[in-house]
């Protein structure tokens, strides 16, 4: 059995300059070494401030190839401390293609493979539909040097699907790069209750599938470009959850920081033995789950 | 659209007495009509001790035909009441076919729909796989005159996928008759995070589907007839989520209790419309769930 791992989960505030980011990244990633972390998760478009804030065709320029820039320089930073990283970016992928990607970088520099998104939320200030196409590769979890790491971005959080079918592939643990936050209106009233939702159904995602979960969110407020409601507070609140559903280690709503938590793949065995869940699965009558909705 | 409902949960210990639980379960869905609740629902398997604690060719004594003496009594207050009533029961189908089933009986005290469970427990004390079939009907919503209520029972809880295949039939609520408790061993250790996790589970469905979510489970100490692990300690808490996940209602651990709480259709509207997670859905990609497990 694969022996415990410690993972890190680096919650950063994103500046308006692409390489302050990368450089802050970097800076982040080595602390988080030297504290012992063997598999690091970025957050979610983690080189530039979350522009889908509004719908702009200039935007497209922050978008790179994969291999590229970001992944050039972070395998390096895998390499030098023998950590794997996790980076979500804003892939180019062709003329008129663009995704959001998470690239999953092994202890040596080399690409364990990608994960595009599959689930692209459209929202206001949220207009993702406009700049990602579809993920087309399915849910993935790939092999590491240190655990099977399942790889899902932010909207995926919502969709208990997205969670089993990585879950599958004996993933140890479901990372979630994230970008979610308040609207300056709604946080007084709904604040509390939609962060509170968003670590609820990532919990029931351990819970339901006996597995890890590790989501890495923003902080800091970011304003709209174009005034429309005024911007996002990104909320933080990056957190750790065993396979039990239990909160392991959680980030503050707003500070730049590491968590972190060791993964412990007798921990999922043992918690699979007591609540067997994959073994009641009733797969003969899931048939409906590829509808759209009931009739 | 639908008008505001009320729900009750009629949360009960068990007497050895199959009649007692009866006149117990009438007086407290009477108590609960009087408090303004139009869709009560009782625990699981209502009508006796919790019988899977030990293997017992006997106890299948216990199981009656579906319309059957339970339904009669249940239907006439039902009538009664002009209140739809949800009842577990130990079902006999035919000779060597039992099943896990909940009953709604609609407000008028006739049958709107069976439901058989479909995700079978068997876990030392809960050895439910040697008593019921699993249900062979799938998953099931039914019209009643107050809204369309979804049926699941207990272990099916741990699943994202009945909750999904439930809700998308229109489901304004789910309920689930339950009956878990603490094996007096675990309870000191585990005994805090398991109902956490239960609970946390299905308040994740509620946000996943964005829909009401209410769990009837019992309370009291039950012996074990054979002296294994001394009994299981049913721990009540039965809840009720609103479809953002928020606990509405919630009872104690330890005593027999109705909670209530009003179920808005337009509440459900409104948070599908703020978080359109059914949209999103990636249909052509959830193929997979209908495997046991990943290659």
């Amino acid at each position: 059995m694969q022996k415990p791992f410690t993972i890190g989960l680096i919650q950063m505030r994103m500046e308006e300059d692409g390489s302050a980011n990368l450089a802050k990244a970097q800076a982040m990633l080595e602390k988080a070494a030297k504290q012992g972390v063997q598999v690091a998760c970025l957050p979610e478009l983690f080189r530039s401030p979350y522009f889908c804030k509004t719908e702009d065709h200039t935007i497209f320029d922050l978008a790179e190839s994969i291999p590229g820039p970001s992944t050039e320089a972070l395998a390096k930073t895998a390499k030098q401390h023998g950590m794997v990283i996790i980076a979500s970016l804003f892939e180019r992928r062709t003329a008129g293609i663009y995704h959001n990607t998470s690239v999953v970088l092994d202890a040596d520099g080399k690409q364990a493979g990608i994960y595009r998104k599959m689930h692209i939320p459209d929202d206001p200030l949220y207009y993702e539909k406009y700049y990602f196409t579809p993920g087309d590769l399915g849910f993935k979890a790939f092999d590491t040097k240190y655990g099977k790491l399942g790889q899902l971005v932010c909207w995926d959080q919502w969709y208990p699907e997205a969670a089993r079918l990585t879950a599958m592939q004996s993933a140890h643990v479901l990372f979630y790069p994230t970008a979610i936050g308040w609207h300056p209106a709604e946080k007084e009233e709904f604040g509390v209750a939609q962060a509170d939702a968003w670590e609820t159904i990532q919990r029931g995602h351990a819970i339901a599938n006996g597995v890890y979960v590790a989501a890495c969110n923003r902080v800091g407020f970011e304003p709209s470009p174009n005034k429309e409601g005024r911007g996002i507070e990104f909320f933080g609140n990056s957190f750790v959850a065993d396979p039990f559903g239990r909160i392991l280690a959680k980030a503050s709503s707003d500070k730049e920081e590491i968590i972190t938590a060791v993964c412990d793949p007798k921990t999922q065995e043992q918690t699979r033995r007591w609540w067997p869940f994959f073994r009641d699965r009733r797969i003969d009558a899931y048939g409906g789950l590829t509808e759209r909705f009931g009739k």
